[in-house]
């Protein structure tokens, strides 16, 4: 097959670069150890909406806003917008995105999303469908906890495995090597890398059911995507600069680095993790990381590119990571399957 | 650009075949006039499950197995799939399709699922990203009144503007055409159809809020995809011999037909609705028509690719259509934007 490496990876022919990108991000992530790279903060995390839902649609509709205006292009530029977010039925991008007239495909992979929004994206590109796509994706701390757990005002205890969900959103856009060259030609700056590869995860379901502990739920479904990665591109660990998951938090990073020794491959040297890096969990109070479809994306926008760009990192793997539960399935006492895309990203 | 028709429309230049289908419902959908064609009835709603949501899961299930086996492939012959569902957090696809080992793209697009999914998969196999993927969808009525408006036992009143969500699930088999004749040397049949085009809808929200009328949200949605989709590619109504919106129901369908003529074209004649045809209204009392994910995707499966089949129609455009409300949007007071996915498909 053409462009296909086995049947879960995919290897662009066409060049699929990502033009620009841009982040939004809540009170606390900026107060974070990442807060001055990110674009955009809001002043507090309603965004002078009035609910958490509206709230976090501002945030997809500013990321997107923001990304088009660095990358120097307007929404009839864009042929099809990749988005998603953790609500149910996705109303946080029903709402966020609608005004920008753009044909949508609405996806959903949990914490993974950013990554299912970007291969999707970047598959779009790579099979000559568009010359340019937005990958966007976002989550908000209070809609996510309303959702899925207790309303704020409940002052739930929360135990140490336990994540922070991310108040914020990532917005790419993506274009082939035709709108790379209009926008060096017309002065508005170059691409900030390339994505070269891509894996698709599969459900993985372990069978743990502990809600607040997704990092080891998501854990093999992380593992088993980058065995499949390895074996398809015939890589291993060292020939990435970092292999970054989206949000398995620190108990997570464990049985990732466990599991995968058991496989064969030790990514000890080069494993990094979004919500591992977005807060100071000491001082911060936010347990074993953050988490969020949000974490990996405006962590990418705002400081893995920009390691690229700035030659410290020539290629990595980005592998956003979801774990697949709702309120109903939780309560109605189902596992919490996991899933994991990868994508690898290069300097140019 | 190479396959793309303006930036809504695709023309795939390698062939795209629908290999196999399947098709399972419920009890009522079986009693309808339709009910004959399905290839798999449940004894009862439950599927032998414990919830609704688990019975939903097994729909998927039993679709994506059966089209597997009418067309003669195992999972390991599929590279991708693409699944959705109108369940929070899509834990209908969640815990259905996990067994079959699949790399998974989750899609969201409320009942315009089926048609989203049927997109994507037609994308990824004529950009060459693989021989065969599965798109599988499901809505089950128990489930989704519970997700969307109130338990059964609430022994809710309904207008007769609501439509009824149909209990269902259908899967499609694309592949290349080197799978396609690889099926026919196997003495495995024919493909059942192609498809040759495909138009990817925008939200459309004209501020209607009554989540009782969804056939009214969502007429506007698939006006603006039937016009861009004539305009790209250069086709009037007559064109085709049926344009089938998913679950516009009684209402939908002449706003639907009413808004068109605004536009200078006239459907009258050609169009159809799944949500129409799946129920007798009178006998069965289900109001406006049958909606739902499963709706389009069943009624695609048993009827229209059967017509297909038989010669007695050459080429439609199927458009399912999906209205972006939750339970939460709902009690916030926000409108019902709609989006409707069209697919040309035609007799081999």
């Amino acid at each position: 097959m053409g462009q296909s490496l086995g049947k879960a990876s995919v290897r662009p022919e066409r060049p699929v670069y990502i033009l620009n990108s841009a982040s939004v991000v809540g009170t606390k992530e900026a107060q974070g150890p990442l807060g001055l790279l990110f674009d955009q903060t809001g002043e507090d995390d309603m965004f002078g909406c009035a609910t958490w839902e509206e709230a976090e649609s501002k945030l997809q509709k500013d990321a997107v806003n923001l990304a088009l205006e660095k990358a120097g292009v307007s929404p009839e530029d864009i042929s099809f917008l990749f988005a998603g977010d953790l609500l149910g039925q996705s109303i946080a991008t029903s709402f966020g995105i609608s005004s920008y007239n753009i044909p949508l495909f609405g996806v959903y992979g949990a914490c993974s999303t950013c990554g299912e929004s970007l291969a999707l994206g970047t598959l779009s590109i790579a099979g000559d469908f568009a010359e340019r796509v937005v990958c966007v994706t976002s989550s908000h701390f209070a809609s996510a906890e309303k959702e899925f757990r207790f309303p704020l005002e409940y002052g739930n205890q929360r135990p140490l495995s336990a994540s922070w969900t991310v108040t914020g959103s990532g917005a790419f856009v993506l274009g082939d090597g035709q709108a790379a060259d209009r926008m060096k030609a017309d002065g508005k700056g170059r691409p900030r890398a390339r994505i070269t590869g891509l894996t698709v995860g599969k459900i993985v379901d372990y069978g743990l059911k502990d809600s607040m502990n997704m990092g080891a739920c998501m854990a093999p479904a992380a593992a088993s995507t980058l065995e499949q990665h390895f074996m398809d591109f015939d890589r291993r660990p060292e020939d990435y600069d970092k292999i970054i998951t989206g949000d398995l938090g620190k108990v997570g990073q464990k049985v990732l680095i466990d599991l995968l020794r058991e496989k064969g491959y030790d990514i000890f040297a080069q494993h990094m993790d979004c919500g591992i890096e977005i807060f100071d969990g000491d001082s911060q109070d936010t347990h074993a990381g953050g988490s969020g479809c949000g974490c990996s994306a405006v962590t990418l926008s705002a400081y893995i590119l920009k390691q690229l760009e700035e030659g410290n990192w020539n290629r990595v793997l980005f592998l956003p990571t979801g774990a697949l539960l709702s309120k109903t399935s939780f309560n109605e006492g189902k596992s919490v399957p996991g899933i994991a895309h990868g994508l690898v990203i290069e300097r140019i």
